[in-house]
């Protein structure tokens, strides 16, 4: 990039013709008086601004050149009706162009930018939906480092970029003490080996979660991305000391309380406290134009992942439009609950589970009737209980001791009575509606607190739109047992309530016989939602815990082109919701269609649903925007 | 049941045309003279045999009598074309018969009439075929514990039955002592909470097994099941003592030592030594009369699951065409071997591992040379290593050990290296191609034992038909990685012993995503097997070692109606295999096709195999009687 003369009367410059980083429409460049292209890149001499009254900028040293400039920004811009990249030299005070390309820029600038140029008739409506990347909005509501800080920043290691955005913070060991610093409003990033349901409590009080194991969808991945928060997974340099007091990031030892920085969008684990900015997400008027825009074009429903009442309240922020996964079961990760819900699953007879099930339902009834409140009048779809019962129980010596208390039981039992519940390949054991199936008073409880709580919301004359969802259903006879359940503690409920409700009942289609079976069940069900998560690792024989071990090999062999986790595999798990939907359709034409495994967030796989038929996707609610984005591009 | 008169030249009996228990051509009752029908039954007086010179026999008390009896006996099966279960009366010296139906016989008895009957041109060879039950084959070969031992045997407990016929023998709580006494000529039944491929060893000796945990489908019961072997799994009432030593059965303690006596056919467990008898099976003429009748109406062939050549003389003897199913991975739990594999595992580096699997290499050549000579001129289908690596390092302290000191590591990094191959949900982790993607020179030290095994039998002049099998394949790309290290090593051992050698290479389809890339697969390969296991399990979202918590339950309820495990699910997993051969003969015309799973000996899953357009089915040695019989009959 040679070009441009020196002497009095010459400079070169570089420009934008709209601010890359925020997309304000002025001018954004820098130039060298005296200088030729390559010393402006260079950086040996420090370049100046070229708009502002300031001295040392082209609009104050050389009025004229800098107005030609200013006409010849616009002219081009009303030719590529885009937002240009170019280059100048000036010449004996007079303008030479040197080149123009459309110029890179930010999320959040791309979205000012596009609407902006609706507003000044340069393009159309669906032109600026069309031209933003879905990743652009979803960047241009995170956090990222500062590039100042990015420039000098010491590396520690990489692992997966599991959850979005930056975030920085001191490092702890523990959920407890993640609680207890984040609580005080401290910055902490939670630095685990791996998750699991019980740092729930510390994971939503740190800034960012680091793991040495697990894979994109790990349980820390999910419940980051479902919460918005920075998060790398599977960083295997990591090596926490036994005592919990220290770890080794690669070959550098860090110690509790001492600051690191997360890169969620690329894996960068970086040393000490960076800086970092984000967009202001409410007050950004630009993205709620665009996506007020692509409401109009799209056909599919967005709504929302959302299992307490503040992800009802972010996601209705985002524009979901209802709630199409709340899990019932991350409500039992409180202290008291757990404590309850152990006892419950550990009951040697009928008669003690349901004393301990009635100790749960006023917490549950609680839950549900704040959420429901929270999204009134928009369908709200609960599932009912999903993982193993061993999943609550990865518990230590302290706990077991108090259990065999309380329970009136040798400690050696209680063991013996969790030991019993361990399987080999738990996400292919007893649960899902498996649970339901063997616990009957499990589902009437937690059908009695969802419609509990909704009858009494209609009592107060508000509008819940309920719609129990059963898991992991196979066959029509599983979903006749839990279907009779429903409807026959609605039955008791709404007597004793002297009030009727409307209400729906539907399945999650998540295992390949479901979408066999799809045809039969339909007749019965009033909506199907595609647990395409779980799908997605029946289809293929992929445990989302395991394939770590080889995903990045496939990925790097050329074996696997894309995370199928990520995206839909349309011609294996698609093609299975396919003949489910076809099924379906046939056997019930008001059958309801939706998705809601984390594929509905992904553009592409929203791409897809809309093309084989679905109503709505469900994503976590910092998806929603993107989801909206990407539905109206779809139709377009 | 009363009839007849009292006096002299009266009596009353019962008899079966033929006998019962063998199916020999002659009568088979009992009578009492002076007596009516009910006495008979009663038995309060002893009744004599009807045939015979003997005295008290109707034959030497009453010869008229007997006369017109046998003439009956002969008009009647000339009638019905069946064997009769009759009653009859004796007043005044006149026959008089009460009632004739058909008569109830054992498996081997079946066989015998149905074959006799044949030759005395009474029926068909088809109508023959068609009147045996696939179980009384199975029956036919098996040991059963004598009538009147079970009568008075003392019941304690019931477990699942999981392998076939009865076994008596000394209890013991470990494969080492079972191997030990067993080697000795002794009768045990080995005890275990469960069972794994490391007590292999001690199965091979016990006459039986016994387990506390575990389905059908568990590993106790697919290697009792394959040998043929007496096996009661899920026999919850099991307290095994910690020193392994004695276990309470239900509430009555049993030493080791002491004896019980299992049957396979209904999972019950009887304390002390029973009496058993088996039909001769080798020297039963009647059964191959009727199998090779069979052999000329069906069209499957019917092929073995055989891992030793041990298997593969028993499944010869039984009529198997080929080996349907050979895994390799059995051949590696011999003590000196394991340690050679976990070596291999463990190694931190590829030279390591590959000196580690040079070690193996000649083992393994050895065994596929014995098998693949022990089938010559039969097609031998190899599946390449397929468990995940942690079924192979269950250890104690001693063994981590002595692999830190021969791998010169320190025993908490080989702790840390076995820790890390652990899966939380192995069914779905790195198994399978996986395996043979993520460490190539494991693919290529197989290849060349196998393809090195029958280069040196084709320079014997032997015929050696060897197809290799990638298992878990999902996708094209998988297969052609596998596909082009098996031609690669084909072509350097093909130089190197200046031989050539025609072989198959070819894919088990065992998760639903095969199904849907069958079409582009098949065009690479020659032929398919359906691992209709592990489809059953993918598409099931069932694991077949965690599914007793809720099972039996579903069977109960009648949400399940039959065992997917056993008999093929139609309309799921029949569904997708219906998917995979449309498009895969779409693509191959000749593609050989065939299921290797253990629906292989069920002939319900026969039947449908049959009516899908299979070539062949596989099934363990035991079950390739009872396979042929019900290919016929599916022709039929």
């Amino acid at each position: 990039m040679v070009f441009g003369n020196l002497g009095k009367g010459c400079g070169t410059g570089v420009a934008f013709t709209r601010n890359p980083s925020n997309g304000e429409n002025s001018f954004f460049g820098e130039w060298l008086p005296n200088a030729q292209g390559e010393d402006v890149v260079a950086g040996i001499r420090t370049p100046q601004k070229i708009s502002g009254p300031q001295k040392g900028s082209l609009q104050k040293e050389m009025p004229k050149a800098y107005k030609d400039l200013e006409k010849i920004r616009k002219k081009l811009e009303k030719h590529f009706k885009e937002m240009q990249d170019i280059e100048f030299t000036i010449e004996n005070d007079k303008l030479w162009m040197l080149q123009t390309r459309t110029g890179k820029r930010s999320g959040a600038a791309a979205i000012k930018i596009a609407t902006d140029m609706v507003a000044e008739r340069l393009i159309k409506k669906d032109e600026a939906i069309r031209r933003i990347e879905p990743s652009q909005v979803y960047e241009s509501i995170l956090k990222n480092i500062v590039e100042e800080d990015l420039k000098k920043a010491v590396l520690l290691g990489k692992g997966l970029p599991a959850g979005p955005g930056a975030a920085t913070g001191q490092v702890v060991f523990c959920a407890e003490k993640a609680e207890e610093l984040g609580k005080k409003g401290k910055d902490v990033i939670l630095v685990r080996r791996e998750t699991s349901p019980e740092d729930i409590h510390g994971m939503r009080y740190a800034s960012g979660i680091l793991t040495e194991r697990g894979g994109l969808t790990s349980h820390a991945a999910l419940v980051a991305r479902g919460w918005g928060k920075s998060c790398v997974v599977g960083f295997y340099g990591l090596k926490i000391a036994e005592n919990n007091k220290s770890a080794f990031f690669g070959k550098k030892r860090i110690k509790e309380g001492e600051w690191v920085t997360l890169n969620g969008a690329d894996g960068s684990i970086f040393e000490k406290k960076l800086e970092l900015f984000q967009q202001p997400i409410k007050d950004f008027e630009p993205l709620r134009l665009l996506l007020s825009w692509a409401d109009r074009y799209r056909k599919l429903h967005v709504r929302t992942n959302a299992d307490t009442p503040e992800d009802c309240v972010q996601a209705l922020q985002f524009g979901a439009q209802g709630v199409g996964l709340c899990r019932t079961e991350h409500m039992f990760f409180n202290e008291k609950r757990i404590l309850q819900f152990r006892k419950m699953i550990l009951a040697g007879k009928r008669e003690a589970r349901l004393k301990h099930l009635r100790g749960l339902l006023p917490y549950q009834r609680k839950d549900f009737y704040k959420i429901l409140n929270t999204m009134d009048g928009l369908p709200v779809t609960v599932r009912l209980l999903d993982p193993p019962f061993h999943e609550f129980l990865d518990i230590g010596e302290k706990e077991v001791a108090s259990l065999a208390k309380t329970l009136k039981e040798t400690k050696k039992e209680i063991i013996r009575r969790i030991d019993q519940l361990q399987e080999v390949n738990p996400m292919l054991g007893r649960r899902g509606c498996r649970l339901g199936i063997s616990y009957p008073e499990i589902t009437e409880m937690q059908v009695e607190a969802i419609l509990g709580a909704a009858l009494e919301l209609k009592k107060e004359k508000k509008n819940p739109r309920v719609e129990i969802m059963v898991p992991l259903v196979g066959s029509l006879e599983e979903f006749l047992h839990q279907k009779n359940i429903i409807i026959n503690t609605y039955e008791k409920l709404s007597k004793k309530h002297k009030q009727k409700l409307s209400y729906k009942i539907g399945t999650m289609i998540e295992i390949p016989k479901a979408c066999f079976s799809a045809g039969i069940i339909a007749k019965n069900a009033d909506f199907f939602s595609f647990g395409t998560n779980d799908l997605t690792q029946t289809t293929f024989g992929f445990s989302r815990d395991d394939v770590g071990s080889f995903f990045p090999g496939y990925l790097e062999k050329g074996i696997l082109t894309f995370d199928p986790f990520e995206s839909i595999d349309e011609k294996g798990v698609g093609a299975l919701m396919d003949i489910a939907i076809k099924n379906g359709k046939k056997n019930n034409p008001t059958l309801s269609l939706g998705v809601c495994g984390e594929h509905g967030g992904d553009p592409k796989s929203i791409n897809f649903c809309n093309e084989i038929g679905l109503h709505y996707v469900s994503c976590s609610p910092f998806r929603v925007p993107v989801a909206r984005l990407a539905a109206a591009q779809a139709v377009l």
